[in-house]
């Protein structure tokens, strides 16, 4: 497996309004995404800001759960934590997979929008494995931006469930992607 | 379809000591599986806890977000808000499904643990549709205690990822067990 990596941007993304905005870390958001990618395997968790009071305010969240009392409390919570990756943007991510693997990742964005060019989850879970590493980009907030999903490589089809409502939160919508892509079938 | 609810319950649950508690409400957890519920189509969503305060609360909550300031907000947020039913107990919900679809739902509970006496998945996602609805219930905290398990008519398996590692929290499981159970295939 050359590795599927997760992202998950705090810029640029929308707000409810429909503009562009930096927004704020949730530690929840990496604590459960973190635990998605330690439970399939994902090589490594970017967390994307450029904000850098937030990141010092995730650099302190991770240390305490990797290293400190967090780990005494819960070493599993500790090994996911582990995976995390702290970056500005998500060039360095590609720049730092690119220098480990060999390889710059296949850009896949996720979007409860349908803006086309999409591809399947059969069609990426197909892709997870070949020689060039995938990295799957998750937004917070409204969502990703149009400008950034069109920087991907791919855009991953939404997430259809029974009724048409997509609304949901990034910690579910992360856990249903990864395991269509991962999951046992 | 009979329909398929989901519940979310505080007591009886383990702490980390594996003893017996009854868990705090975390508003997160409500936000997270309505959506899930809303987006796969349950008939309802009901949050278990037998702390009067508790529900107090989750009134509150729940009456912010259908009626008040969080229906002009987010009418997404209300219309998954609606499905949340409150009661004091599991059978409480048993005797309100029987009532309104006349016949009592099979229940079905959730644990990370492998105790036997197991529903896979596919075994499962064939009897949503019978006759009888089936009621899907997730733990709190270190999950349902082995008790509550065996009150259940079935157990659902774990979730297995790629690495062993099962801590997911209950915001991610809901969704990827809802998924593999109503999603697409």
């Amino acid at each position: 497996l050359a590795g599927i990596f997760i992202a998950l941007t705090h810029f640029p993304v929308y707000n409810k309004h429909g503009e562009v905005i930096t927004s704020a870390l949730t530690t929840i958001d990496l604590h459960d995404l973190a635990r998605v990618a330690a439970c399939y395997g994902a090589a490594g968790f970017f967390v994307v800001t450029p904000l850098e009071d937030q990141q010092r305010l995730a650099e302190k969240m991770i240390a305490h759960w990797r290293d400190g009392w967090g780990y005494r409390y819960n070493p599993h919570r500790s090994q996911a934590m582990g995976l995390i990756r702290l970056i500005r943007e998500l060039d360095e991510a590609k720049r730092e997979i690119a220098r480990e693997y060999g390889a710059a990742p296949l850009m896949v964005g996720t979007s409860a929008v349908d803006n086309g060019n999409r591809l399947s989850f059969s069609e990426l879970r197909k892709k997870i494995g070949d020689d060039r590493p995938v990295m799957l980009i998750f937004g917070t907030a409204w969502g990703l931006t149009s400008e950034a999903i069109n920087e991907c490589d791919h855009c991953l089809a939404p997430i259809s469930g029974r009724t048409g409502y997509n609304h949901l939160s990034v910690r579910a919508a992360a856990g249903i992607i990864m395991d269509r892509l991962l999951g046992e079938r």
